[in-house]
């Protein structure tokens, strides 16, 4: 599976990964800088009894580059540089000042005091973020910080989906007779969105083999490709045959599993392409625990972790396949929802995880842990 | 606090809460439809033993009127409408075909075997989802489903920004003496931006009080306004004395927490003002603590929740200030990590929670239960 890198703004990388090591280019703080409203002067300069005399202002911002006298003490700011010659700052809150002497009332006071060092938080040339690293809201901020305004990521990758089906009709148009709205590309689009992805191109198919294959040779360029619908072994079940046609290599088809039992996957050159089947509920759900863990190992992320959590109710199923079940934890535990059935999406709209039980085990009690997968 | 709705492209909605009830308006499915491939006929018509004639097939998406004869069968698909008259189907697996005769092996098949009623998932009328329904790609499937390309969702805030700070220099540019480079915007921006948010406007501000007067002038038609910088009460600090002058009305003042002690808050009509502390770490700290989980009432959505977990090793702290520190939730575990300083964002860049400590505490041992917000 490629790893493609690409420079982006750093506002845009919200969400991404970096794919190379970050050194800062500057020390941080860039100078020695007041962490208060107050006065500098040099401690070591200081007798710790006299007053010193006030002399001059340094708000944040100003480059100051005189030495300043000996028993002297300059106003000072928040975040302003800290003059040549002085190393000590005393909060504004800690003084008294007579005309224009300051008299010191901080018996705490060190040398270095208020004090923020040149190259405290990153020193140049250092590693600032490491490969690998998850770019949060508070890392865009401390790049930004450095003046970093461009980095190298992980791309996501391209993806594209095919609606296959003769009786699908799009939102807004009128319903004929046997024919039924078409929402999986809605469900496809809306959970790839979740991840930062907008599909290259959706494009919704007859159930004809050549209609298929043209299709598919059109939109083989993707590093993912999706298709839904006529994943099965009936007579109008055509991805199978239309994918081996185009060259597509089949790596594995059908998964003892409910839903989503007719699933494809096969590979052609560099590009993955998952045969889903139609029902709605096999696609997300299938979407979920095959696609989208793909889809992070490409952003260079950890795959969302499963999770074992007790299950709220008894429940029994047929042995044979392995059940993902829509489910929702609440209290730390997992409540398996209602209408279960694959062409049934009105349930899988409350759920917020997918529950795994296992191929051959058929009863299941009540607080008996279970494997859950967090989706959404 | 407005809860200003609007209309919106299902597609654009994910990730949005509906502010009306939404009622089907078709039947789903729309008509009675093959769950299989297999054959439809009339289970009462049948004597259970006699073969029936094969006629004529139905894939999914024909049309079909034509009542069909009896003693008859006819070849049909997945997602087919089942004919008038005829309500059961067996599947192909589970049938003999000699020429024109079906002769069904299925003991187990019963009147309206594989067969999903019309209406079976949702009936014309019925209420769909709820108002206060949060859009998951699930839901959006589902809403398509239905043939619904439109919802009426709770907007999100209009958000807008204003750094200010005389010592600020934007990535790409030069770092002068005593200059840093501005990087609140850039988390600010971020932080929004997982929320969906792009803030209408960000502007960098001299430390001068007619600049930023003229600034939140210019930024007050929006919901929520954030300032950065200037909120403290020194001679630099015009934030505070520029939103009074401005006819914002003081909420409060300075909180008994660290990060983020001068916070200020203000409303001004029905705009909700945030003045931020310009340490990066003490913005996004109070970002998280105080506008998140504004932005989510304004969006419908309930609070991240808060989690109690145990603490991974002992901490101390003085008392007087509540501390929201950076930490790391890892194995039911939380970590504090290393640089609370609210000037340093390296460690603010591994957090994934922060960490609330009570005001008056002192001591904290390892495996003490402690509040903690995720993040990010």
């Amino acid at each position: 599976m490629p790893s493609r890198t690409e420079d982006v703004d750093l506002l845009a990388a919200i969400g991404m990964v970096l794919s190379a090591d970050v050194y800062s280019p500057i020390d941080t703080p860039p100078f020695d800088q007041s962490a208060v409203d107050g006065y500098a002067f040099s401690f070591s300069d200081w007798d710790q009894q006299s007053p010193l005399k006030i002399e001059g202002e340094i708000p944040a911002g100003h480059a100051s580059h005189e030495k300043m006298k000996a028993h002297h003490t300059v106003r000072i700011f928040t975040g302003a540089p800290v003059p040549p010659g002085m190393e000590t700052v005393v909060m504004q809150e800690k003084v008294e000042v007579h005309g224009k002497e300051l008299h010191i009332k901080d018996p705490q006071l060190i040398l270095g005091s208020n004090v923020r060092l040149k190259g405290s938080q990153t020193k140049a040339g250092t590693l600032a973020l490491p490969k690998g690293h998850l770019l949060t809201p508070a890392s865009i901020s401390f790049l930004a910080s450095l003046g970093i305004a461009i980095v190298q990521v992980y791309e996501l990758p391209r993806v594209r989906i095919i609606v296959t089906g003769k009786e699908l009709v799009l939102a807004g148009a009128i319903l004929k007779a046997g024919m039924i709205y078409e929402s999986n590309s809605a469900g496809l689009t809306a959970a790839l969105k979740i991840l930062g992805i907008t599909p290259l191109s959706v494009e919704v198919i007859d159930d004809d083999e050549r209609a298929i294959m043209r299709a598919i040779n059109r939109t083989i360029d993707a590093d993912i490709l999706i298709l839904t619908g006529g994943a099965s072994v009936g007579d109008y079940d055509f991805v199978p045959s239309a994918l081996e046609k185009c060259g597509v290599q089949k790596v594995f088809h059908k998964v003892k599993q409910k839903p989503g039992k007719p699933l494809y996957f096969g590979v052609e050159n560099q590009t993955l392409i998952f045969g889903l089947p139609g029902n709605p509920a096999a696609v997300l759900s299938c979407f979920y625990q095959y696609i989208r863990p793909v889809i992070q190992r490409f952003a260079g992320k950890p795959h969302d972790p499963y999770f074992n959590l007790p299950l709220a109710d008894a429940y029994k199923k047929k042995p044979g396949l392995t059940h993902f079940l829509k489910g929702k934890v609440e209290d730390g535990k997992v409540n398996i929802l209602e209408s279960q059935e694959s062409y049934l999406m009105n349930s899988f709209a409350y759920a917020n995880c997918l529950i795994e039980l296992e191929e051959e085990k058929e009863v299941f009690v009540a607080g008996e842990m279970v494997k859950v997968l967090m989706i959404n």
